[in-house]
């Protein structure tokens, strides 16, 4: 096929009219197909009804300390969930804390407390006259959507396939002391899935911001989340670094088992630094008497250890691997040579990111929700739903079934090719 | 037997001699008591043992709305635990938002919220230059922890045999608008056990703050935990009072299960107007996707409807009572008469508060202590720690087992008789 740009008006309107033809046949179907959330499948959550089964009436209940899991108490979370999604997070067990049931929690609860409370000491960011934020783009929504909340000032960055742009992120963070955090998710990222080289690691790990409650919001949301067997992405793990490099406060570190188990009823965690834990601590010991450590007691029970987990992960990975290539497969397919669109071939996580011709992400969108798929809102990968190409759309394969997939991408290349078209035929 | 004050020195002096023989003879046995924190006991975390069998690998685990509460989604909760919870809360459905596993974090969270977002619109209470809270005293220490860690001043108001002292909460608020929230625990109060009258919970509801983002904390921790079938507390519901009054807005409601089931591992909700409702929907829009809905079913899956709830609490109260009791009758045993101390009898709730002679808790809390009997620290239920007499002890009758309980008993009274006779002899 030959980019749309190098064909005649002819060729175009044949282009369009074919396309349409095709579309206006999908669309009377009246399907109802939904890409727009990164929510595992009923086939990945049936993976983990084990679960169900490793607590009973006749269970003990009883932690390795010793302690009741059914009462009051251990606020850190029970060692064996500790050491568990330690290993997880590749830090030592003393650097962790078990929160609730989502890291998302956990993320804005950080954020409040800062705005409330100040970082170790520091002034309240709330007292201040502004406070910023670096955003790596495109980026996860709903970390925008907490700073946005809290009033702070959101400062987009471009996101490189090695991660963040960190001539940008080092020359900011140097000379404004406003700037107090980035929100960073460092593997098979939301939404593009790269991962951040060794490099972009170490540079965060050195980072001298001019702000001293400065923190990086690390995100390891897909660290075991890979697609593939024989081709992972690994990453350096950051605390160890700036531990290393003398520079351990800079960064807090989230991760949970929302992807890996049961979305909002999994075991979410906080790793950071000695002094960082304590500040966390001296909020958490108003804040609750402990989180639900039958719910971590399950977890363990069920996974056992690190390879439980990975054995569990490979199997989420059977499920999602043709869906991701039913998808990528579909664009290559229909949109190849065409030069209208260029995405992502990640090698896990949960997302793929297709870029459109400048200002075409909204009506693509909109031409996809017409026939009956839904994707997640164009502008909704930027700080404050802007994207100011309008260009950037994610797609989350995983929640349909293959069939239902294989529909919803033939309708979005649909989409995108009908509305490149109406682009270049408004020119030509 | 006659009051000490009445006693000669010679009198005196011979009653501690016998005093202190007892109690050096339990200090011997080197026990090892608890009576200091409102927890279950194993036998009543056994009651709930079959929650544990409620949900398994075999099970539907979709609730009422069709939705699979494995994965992501409803933020306010699943309609069936919703409807329990209002049972439970005594307010229509629609007035009640399920949350995490515990009402204090609710409680810390919406404390959190107003300092850094404010109330309703109104200024963040972060930003004013100071903010106060009213304190019922004797009351419960969480709560004072949470108002204290976020910077806010507390004031005493004398709780009385009928609730807080109206006269001075009216006059109070009336006149600043710093004065922003008042603890209460409506029912059964932490530690005297008393419940609010009806002309309390009517003046609450009447209520006429001077600030407009005042905000009644209505801690509803015991409100099905009687100990009596035939002879219960029964108070008016406030949020439906205050609706009468045309000031529903005053009013943020609090409930748990963390002493129906599992404390930590329970369900919380906050019932509130719809302004307040909705202010605390865009907090938690950006907070979770949503909490444990498995939780959620597990617990409406085990109890069926509010009716299965007071049976289970029927279960509670067995064996509960006895305990209560043998702390009341071993208290009216040896102290009866001797006016050195005054306590509680409540008819539900979790603890025994107890007054003893001006200047002489945290000696009668040290010298329990050192003959191997853990209380709650003298003061903790006042603010800042500070009980300006030093007179209150609050007694958790609820965790040891009932032959551990009558000893405890023993030694806080013989410590209770000793601290009193060195009081009365330095001065005769």
């Amino acid at each position: 096929m030959k980019p749309y740009k190098e064909m005649t008006r002819e060729e175009l309107l044949a282009e369009k009219a074919a396309g349409e033809a095709r579309y206006q046949a999908l669309k009377a179907k009246g399907l109802k197909l939904d890409m727009s959330r990164g929510k595992p499948s009923k086939a990945q959550l049936d993976l983990s009804n084990g679960m169900m089964d490793c607590l009973n009436s006749d269970s003990d209940m009883t932690c390795e300390s010793g302690v009741d899991c059914r009462n009051y108490g251990i606020m850190d979370g029970i060692p064996e969930a500790r050491r568990l999604l330690a290993d997880m997070s590749e830090v030592p067990e003393k650097d962790i804390l078990i929160y609730g049931n989502s890291s998302l929690n956990v993320m804005f609860d950080t954020v409040a407390r800062a705005m409330s409370m100040g970082v170790c000491g520091h002034t309240p960011w709330g007292l201040l006259e502004k406070v910023k934020f670096l955003c790596p783009v495109p980026g996860y929504d709903r970390h925008f959507g907490i700073t946005e909340f809290f009033g702070i000032e959101m400062i987009n960055v471009p996101l490189l396939p090695t991660g963040p742009d960190m001539d940008m992120v080092e020359q900011l963070v140097a000379n404004d002391p406003l700037i107090k955090g980035i929100w960073c998710v460092p593997k098979y990222s939301n939404p593009t899935g790269i991962s951040y080289s060794d490099e972009t690691v170490l540079r965060f790990a050195h980072l001298k911001p001019a702000a001293p409650d400065f923190r990086i919001f690390w995100d390891n949301a897909y660290s075991i989340h890979h697609l593939y067997d024989d081709d992972q992405d690994v990453i350096l793990e950051l605390l160890t670094e700036a531990k290393k490099a003398g520079n351990e406060d800079i960064v807090y570190k989230f991760i949970s088992t929302s992807k890996v188990t049961f979305p909002g009823s999994g075991i979410a965690a906080f790793a950071a630094s000695e002094a960082n834990l304590a500040d966390a601590r001296r909020a958490l010991f108003y804040q609750t008497i402990g989180h639900d450590k039958l719910n971590q007691l399950r977890h363990v029970r069920f996974f056992k250890d690190m390879d439980g987990i990975r054995e569990h992960m490979k199997k989420q990975a059977a499920i999602l691997r043709p869906k991701f290539e039913a998808v990528t497969e579909g664009l290559e397919r229909e949109l190849g040579g065409l030069e209208i669109g260029s995405w992502t071939k990640p090698k896990g996580g949960y997302f793929i990111s297709f870029d459109a011709l400048d200002g075409c992400a909204k009506k693509i969108v909109a031409k996809a929700k017409e026939a009956g798929v839904t994707m997640t809102g164009a502008g909704a990968t930027y700080p404050y739903g802007k994207d100011p190409k309008d260009s950037n759309i994610r797609i989350a394969p995983s929640f349909p079934t293959p069939e239902e997939l294989t529909a919803a991408t033939e309708i979005f290349v649909l989409s995108v090719k009908l509305v490149s078209l109406e682009k270049y035929l408004t020119v030509k």
